[in-house]
C-alpha cells in the first residue's frame, strides 16, 4: 500500500491555496462557444500553461487555426504537457477541458457565475467549477502537494487539455490522431476526470458510453402548407404519414420496435450483472432526476440497465409541422421527423443504420401514400465501453477505497463522450473515467458547483490514483 | 324573365367608372389586423358610407368601442346601410367587408398592394381587390346602373358591412344578435358575396360550409426537458405517448378512426349525389391546388364530396417538442398535439367532442404510460348548409344563367365562413354565397387580385340577381 499520508495532509495544509487556484480559474470567463469571449478562452490555455510551468512542467500551446466555418474566430490551443520524464516510470496520459458552458447572472444565477461564491455548506459556485476546471486544477494540486510533501510522483504525466470541449472539440480528434505515435506515444492508460458521480456519496469508476445514431424522417407532398378546410380530406398529408412511421419505433415501455436492434445488443453476463447491485443509486434519486415518477421499470438495476447497457429510442420532435401555442388550421406540406438511437456494444453503426432504414422505408411502403418520404442519417457516434478489469480501473478502485473508504460505483453513462473512443481507438490503451464532481453539480446548468469536499477529496484520490496505477502497471 | 338589358348595357357604360371605385377603396389600406392601420379601416368605413349616401341610401356607422383584450384600438363601426324602403318591395340582406389582409411590397407583391394594377389581361392587382373590396362595390354598382339605365330596383336592400372580418369578425355576432329584431327584421334572405368559384370560368352558389371542431392533447411527465443520454430508456417519454394517440385519429386514406363519427355524417340523398358531376372542376385542378399529385381519390366526384359534405381530420402540429432544424437530443418534458376535425351534416359539436374525448381518452388508457394527459377544446364552429332548392338560390341560379349563359356549380366549402351560420341562426332566413371573385385570385396571398371580367359580369350578376330573387319571393 503506497504511503500516501504525508501527500493527504499536505492536500488539506494546501486547501486555501487550491480553492485560490480555482477561483482565479473561474474568474476567467472562457466560454468556448461565445465569439465575444473567444479571447477570454485562449487567456484560460495561457493561465493554465502558466500554472504548470510554474510547477516545473513542460507546456505547448498547440495552435489550430481558424474554426472551420467560422473563418473570424481562431481556436483556442490544445494544451500538450509534461511533467516528470523518467523512463522508468510509467506515464500516465490525462485529458481535461479549460472552457465552460455560456452563463450570465440573468440566466437565474443566485451569484455572480464569474465569481466562485463559497456557502455555508461549502458548495462552491461558479461557471467551470465542477466541468471541468476543477477536476483540471485537481490534477496540479495534487502535483503541487506531493512537492510540498517531499513525496515523489510515480509517474510521468503526459497532459491533454482543449478549449473547445463544450463546442463540438472542434480540433481536438485530428490532434490526438496527429499526435497518437509522437506526443502521446509512451502513454501506457489513460484518465479522465470530465463526469460526475451517480448520487452525492459514493465516487464511481466509469467504463463506459452509449453512442448515438440521430435520424430524421422527411415527408413531403404538396407544393406548400395547405388550409385545412379547403383541402382536408382530399389529399393525403404528410403529418399523418411521419406520425404513422414515428409511432413504429418504440413502444411507451422503452421498447425498440426496429426489427433486429435486440439482436445486436450483448447478453448480459453474470459478472456484468453482478456490478449493478452494489451501486449507489435509488428510484428516489431517480424520481428527483426526472422530477417526477414516470420511470418505466420499479427497481434500480433495470434501470440503470437501461440508462447504461440497452438501447434506448427516443422521439425529439417535428419539424415544418405548427409548433406555436395557440390553433393553426393547416396542412403541412413537409415535416422532419427527428428520434435517435442510443447504442450499445455490439451495436454497429452501419448495421443499426441499416435495420433502421429498412424499417421506416417498410412503414413507409405499408402506407400506400403518395406523399414522398426520405430517410436521412443526421449524426452518428459510437459506443465506448471498457473492461473494468483492467488493472487501471483497479488501481482507480483502491485509490477510491483508500480516499473514501468505499468500494466505487462501477457505472457507465447513458450519453455519449466522444473523446473516450478517440483515445481508445488511436492510442489503443485503456481509458478510465474518474470523475471528482457529484450528481447535483448542475454541470450546464444555472448555478453550477462543486463542493469543496469534492474538490479537496477529489485532488487526494487522483494523486492515489496515481500511486496505485504505477503499482498495477508495474505489477502488469 | 325580367328585361334587364339597359341595366346591362349601362353597366358596360359605366366600366371605367367602376374600376375607378375599386381604385380609389383600394388605395385606403383597412388592414384589420394591424394597429397602425386601424385608422385606415375607419377611413375605408366612412368612405364607404359616403359612396352609399352619394347614391340615395341611408346609413349609420355603428360604433362597436374598444376592441376586447386590446383596449388601446378602437373597433371599426358596422355599416347598417339601406337603400330603398318601399314596403311592397321584398328586402334583401347583403353582408361583405370592407377591411382587407395585411400586405407589403416586400412579402413578394409584383407592384404596389394599394395602388389598383391592371395588366394586359385584364387582372386588376391589389389587396381587397377580390376580398371583399370588388364584390362590395359590385352591389354600389348595380344600384348606380340602375339608377343611370332608368331601371327600379325591384328590391329594398339592407346593408351590413362590417371592418373586422379578417381579425375574428370582432363584435359583428353580438351586432346581428341585436339587430335581428330591428335593423334586420325586414330581411327576406340573405345574400353574402365573399368567396370564389371553384375554378376561373364558372360561377357557383354556395350552399354549405364545414365546422371546424380544434381539439389538443398535452402529454406531460418530466418536471423538465430531459438529456435523451442521461434518460433515454429509464422514464415514459411524452413524445412516444403523444405520438401513439395522434397515431389512432385516421388513416393515411383520410378515414377517421374515431368510433362513432361515421355514424352522425348524414347519408348521401340521390338528390345531393346529382350535384357533383355537374361541378366545373377536374384532378388536374385539384393538383394545381395542391401542388402536388397526391390526391386520395383519383376522381372528381369523390374528391369534391371528401372536401364538401365529408368530414376530416388534419393533425397539424406539436407545441413543446424540438422544431428546428438540426439535431437536439432531447426528451420534451411536455408536448401538445394540435389537432381538427372538420364536421359536417349531422354532427352536432358537442357530440363530436365527446367521442373525441372518449377514444383520446381510451387511447391513452392503452399505453397505461406514468405520463400526465389532458384534453383541451380550443375552439369548435359549426357547419353551415342551405336547402340549394330554396327561391334564393333559384333566384341566384337564374341570374347567374342569364348573365354567364351556364348552370352554376352548386358547391359547399371546405373552410368555415362563421357569418353564414349566425345570419342564418338569429335571422331564420334563408342564407345564399353568391362569388364574384375566382379561384385565381389569392385572397389571401401575395398578387391578389379580380379580374375586370369577374368584376364586371359580377356587377351584372348582381344586379339580375336581385330581380329574380324578386320575382321567386313574390311567386313563392
Amino acid at each position: 500500500m503506497p504511503h500516501l499520508d504525508p501527500f493527504f495532509k499536505q492536500v488539506d495544509t494546501l486547501k486555501d491555496t487550491f480553492i485560490e487556484r480555482l477561483r482565479e480559474a473561474v474568474a476567467i470567463p472562457s466560454i468556448s462557444s461565445e465569439d465575444e469571449r473567444r479571447q477570454d478562452v485562449i487567456k484560460m490555455g495561457h493561465w493554465l500553461a502558466d500554472q504548470i510551468k510554474a510547477l516545473g512542467g513542460t507546456v505547448e500551446l498547440r495552435e489550430l487555426g481558424q474554426q472551420p466555418h467560422r473563418e473570424h474566430l481562431v481556436l483556442p490551443p490544445v494544451l500538450l504537457g509534461r511533467y516528470g520524464d523518467d523512463p522508468k516510470k510509467p506515464n500516465i496520459l490525462i485529458y481535461g477541458h479549460y472552457d465552460v458552458q455560456p452563463a450570465q447572472k440573468s440566466d437565474g444565477w443566485n451569484t455572480d457565475p464569474f465569481t466562485l461564491s463559497i456557502d455555508e455548506k461549502g458548495r462552491m459556485y461558479g461557471r467551470g467549477s465542477t466541468d471541468d476546471k476543477g477536476p483540471v486544477l485537481g490534477w496540479l494540486n495534487a502535483i503541487e502537494a506531493h512537492q510540498k510533501a517531499g513525496v515523489e510522483l510515480p509517474v510521468n504525466l503526459i497532459m491533454c487539455f482543449e478549449g473547445m470541449e463544450e463546442n463540438g472539440s472542434e480540433g481536438l480528434d485530428d490532434t490526438i490522431r496527429a499526435e497518437a505515435k509522437k506526443f502521446f506515444k509512451d502513454a501506457d492508460v489513460v484518465c479522465i476526470s470530465d463526469n460526475y458521480w451517480l448520487g452525492t456519496e459514493k465516487p464511481c469508476l466509469t467504463y463506459g458510453v452509449r453512442g448515438c445514431n440521430y435520424y430524421s424522417v422527411e415527408v413531403s407532398g404538396p407544393g406548400a402548407d395547405l388550409h385545412s378546410g379547403v383541402y382536408g380530406g382530399m389529399t393525403h398529408e404528410p403529418m399523418t404519414d411521419l406520425i404513422r412511421i414515428m409511432n413504429s419505433f418504440v413502444d411507451p415501455d422503452g421498447k425498440i420496435l426496429i426489427k433486429g436492434i435486440d439482436d445486436l445488443v450483448a447478453p448480459l453476463t453474470e459478472q456484468e450483472a453482478a456490478l449493478y447491485p452494489p451501486i449507489a443509486f435509488t428510484m428516489n434519486d431517480l424520481h428527483e432526476g426526472l422530477g417526477s415518477e414516470t420511470s418505466i421499470y420499479d427497481n434500480k438495476e433495470d434501470s440503470l440497465k437501461h440508462k447504461m447497457r440497452y438501447p434506448s429510442l427516443s422521439l425529439h420532435g417535428i419539424e415544418g409541422a405548427f409548433y406555436t401555442p395557440g390553433a393553426k388550421t393547416v396542412i403541412p406540406a413537409k415535416v422532419i421527423g427527428k428520434f435517435s438511437v442510443r447504442t450499445v456494444p455490439n451495436m454497429e453503426i452501419d448495421e443499426v443504420t441499416a435495420l433502421v432504414e429498412k424499417h421506416v422505408n417498410e412503414e413507409f411502403a405499408k402506407l400506400k401514400s403518395k406523399n414522398k418520404m426520405k430517410f436521412n442519417v443526421m449524426h452518428v457516434g459510437k459506443w465506448w465501453v471498457e473492461d473494468p478489469n483492467h488493472p487501471n480501473y483497479t488501481a482507480a478502485a483502491k485509490a477510491v477505497e483508500r480516499v473514501f473508504g468505499v468500494k466505487p460505483d462501477m457505472t457507465r453513462e447513458g450519453g455519449s463522450i466522444p473523446v473516450t473512443l478517440t483515445f481508445q481507438e488511436e492510442l489503443g490503451k485503456n481509458v478510465l473515467l474518474l470523475p471528482m464532481g457529484s450528481s447535483t453539480d448542475g454541470a450546464h446548468s444555472i448555478n453550477e458547483k462543486l463542493d469543496k469536499r469534492n474538490y479537496i477529496e477529489g485532488t487526494k484520490l487522483l494523486g492515489a490514483y496515481l500511486h496505485y496505477v504505477a503499482g498495477e502497471l508495474k505489477r502488469g
